[in-house]
């Protein structure tokens, strides 16, 4: 009745179900399908994932991993640690072995790792009606049949075709005749972070993997990409906020793991600040005779780092979509110097208005020289907002360019770089604006 | 010549064109055929759309926008001005003017808005044979046939079945053997944020949508869930950024929008900080007397900043997924307080030891009192980081359960809301380890 139930219910609510009763999460597994309990468990989150396996007996985790589509079982082998994943191999019949050997093969996060290698081809004499018969031949462990590929006896790709033209043309007519010779391929080496962008721009829901000789590998399709634009997604954000990337569920991370991704940026940004305790030295004097200038550091250096950040996240962004590239580095900084500027003097009115207005209701705060503070305050902030938002925009590009990722904790690191020259522009400013009368 | 050249490439080698050669944009566009032409236009940036719009004969942007697919056409005027939406109403045929009045009239970045009415549906009681029959009358204009709706008379809804259902059994079998009754629909009025989930989680190219009494409205297909998930991570990247979201390229949104987009966040931010200067006038005595307490103002509010911004986009990343919901508070706060001391222990001995050695190689630095002052920034640290954390990790959760974007400008909010009550903290641990000696 259990099993009836379970059989009778989407996978998506099935999976809900596994995630309400973690106690019984193996025995829902168990208690379907193979068939359906594979479509269930792909779309579990890792850790789920690990602890239904390591509770079911071996030979249910033969059957349910032979079951598992070769894509979905690779990126779940690919998370495990080695030993666990030889064991596990061990399970798979030699055929489903022989495949997902191969698939790990590819570097993490390549192309190749998302492959399937169950897709239906076809030769271009065969007729329409013989890609009918081969389809209900094999088309039933096939990952999709939207898409049907065309090979010539080599092996090589020759054109990819939507099943819509078989279905709309007459059985006699040829493959040949439906081709146009043009195709998309994707190469199993390549970053997966590329995907995304292919399939956005050739409407098809599976693309065709080819090596460097045009043979066809495999193919991707469309719904593991959202998964993977998810996990990039992802990554970019957690690195642009300051963390390594988790690579699993914040709640389910443990405590120690997620301290180690953080306190490594900490600690890094931690020793960029000391920086500023240097720079607050050389300026002690200043402070000492002036302590009013101390006042206003947190308010300047912060809004440099806003700007900064601003301009920082905007970039990479662009470029993670493929909008800009390093080559547009002129355009951007022209941009960014102008944006700076018109950014900078806006917090410059506002203030020096603010100290202006203040000055008037509380005279003694700012004392005798309220308008040199004023304009040390006003001129430091558009200085340090066109720095910040030049930095910003510039850091990302700079680590492009050097191989690094552009994400990685940018917003947090234009920050404390800009905290550390922003605190050089305030005093120099303040020397300026301030020597002979205060200084 | 060109139109033969044309007609021949992918897509999206067109689009490159269109991008490299701006000047030709609309005259490529001109030069296809008007369904090539249709394809092309659909994945072109906003700006480029616009453009080609506007230096196209009317006769052409006519026959561009009739053919274009019902949800393409949504998404390209739903960004134009309202009097420029009319005039081009004016241009579609009425059946096809009808369908986009329609779908405008659901709310912006709703579900509704990604529709297409052309798919291919079937009644319980055809063979497959009359299916097939259906498809070839019907799916030529159909977006998808990849996935065939079953209704009844009504027009309700009743069962999605993949086109190798079809494939895969006897043209005499009857549409009602194959069907389980069970499909997943999604609702018009529904933000589009929520589908990319109901994608990944039910392996299927394309969606039906339906209206409160299940009827069947149209459909949405997976690769506008692609464009639909790269825009609300982009939206969501940049308000965490602390910019409103762009809407339109880095690289193509005018200088002055852009401008707007940042300078609201800043202003705001910009008074956040202004309490700062309150809170250090508060403690202005104790700078003068202590001088070097300033020197280590900007290493310690950084600090808490950082941490607090890894706290914040940790959650709000963890939201948006759906890993976590507000209902996960206090395993939240728990988990933040637990990673927050660590963090902060870590920074907290770190500090003292750079205190302590600093002094060993040059003690007049720190003068007589370097212990107290390394307690003092050592405690502080470990004070105020565990205070960014616990405040980055609810601030998204409370602005959730307010009704509001958590992911608006929650990074840099943090990071002002940390550098005031940070400056509170620190000077009250000063107060606490340096009276009686330096205060
Ligand atoms: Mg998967
Ligand atoms: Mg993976
Ligand atoms: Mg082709
Ligand atoms: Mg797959
Ligand atoms: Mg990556
Ligand atoms: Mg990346
Ligand atoms: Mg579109
Ligand atoms: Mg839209
Ligand atoms: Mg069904
Ligand atoms: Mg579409
Ligand atoms: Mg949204
Ligand atoms: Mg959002
Ligand atoms: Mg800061």
């Amino acid at each position: 009745a259990i099993k009836e139930f379970l059989n009778h219910q989407n996978i998506s609510d099935v999976a809900d179900l596994v995630y309400e009763f973690p106690d019984y999460e193996s025995s829902i597994i168990a208690g379907m399908s193979v068939h359906r309990a594979a479509s269930v468990f792909k779309i579990l989150e890792i850790t789920t994932q690990k602890s239904i396996i390591q509770d079911l007996p071996p030979n249910t985790v033969a059957s349910l991993l032979n079951e598992l589509p070769a894509d979905d079982r690779t990126d779940f082998l690919e998370e495990l640690p080695s030993n666990a994943v030889r064991e596990l191999i061990k399970l798979l019949d030699p055929q489903e072995r022989r495949v997902t050997l191969s698939l790990l093969g590819y570097p993490e996060n390549s192309i190749g790792r998302l492959m399937t290698p169950d897709y239906v081809y076809v030769y271009p004499d065969n007729t329409i009606e013989e890609v009918f018969a081969t389809i209900r031949k094999y088309g039933k462990d096939s990952e999709t049949i939207n898409v049907i590929y065309v090979i010539n006896k080599k092996g090589e790709l020759l054109d990819d075709l939507r099943i819509h033209e078989f279905i709309l043309n007459p059985p006699e007519k040829k493959v040949s005749e439906l081709m146009d010779d043009r195709f998309i391929a994707l190469h199993p080496e390549d970053d997966q972070e590329t995907v995304s962008e292919v399939f956005k721009m050739n409407n098809r829901v599976a693309l065709p993997v080819v090596s460097g000789s045009n043979k066809l590998l495999g193919i991707v399709t469309i719904d593991d990409i959202l998964w993977v634009a998810e996990e990039e997604f992802t990554e970019d954000m957690q690195k642009m906020g300051g963390t390594a990337a988790l690579e699993e569920p914040y709640i389910e991370i443990p405590l120690f793991r997620l301290y180690k991704k953080r306190i490594i940026w900490l600690i890094i940004l931690f020793f960029g600040e000391l920086i500023t305790i240097s720079a607050m030295q050389q300026f002690q004097d200043e402070i000492a005779k002036v302590v009013i200038l101390a006042t206003f550091i947190p308010l300047i250096i912060s809004s440099g780092g806003n700007s900064g950040s601003q301009a920082s996240t905007l970039i990479i962004q662009a470029m993670a979509l493929g909008e800009v590239t390093i080559a547009d580095w002129w355009r951007i900084m022209r941009r960014e110097i102008l944006s700076g500027f018109m950014l900078g003097i806006t917090l410059c009115t506002l203030g020096v208005t603010i100290i202006y207005t203040w000055h008037l209701l509380s005279p003694q705060t700012f004392g005798l020289h309220y308008m040199s503070i004023g304009l040390t305050v006003g001129c430091s902030l558009l200085g340090i907002v066109m720095w910040g938002s030049l930095m910003g925009s510039m850091l990302p590009l700079l680590l492009k360019r050097l191989g690094a990722d552009p994400a990685a904790s940018s917003t947090p690191f234009v920050a404390t770089l800009v905290d550390v020259t922003g605190l050089i522009i305030y005093f120099s400013v303040a020397y300026l604006f301030l020597s002979g009368s205060l200084l």
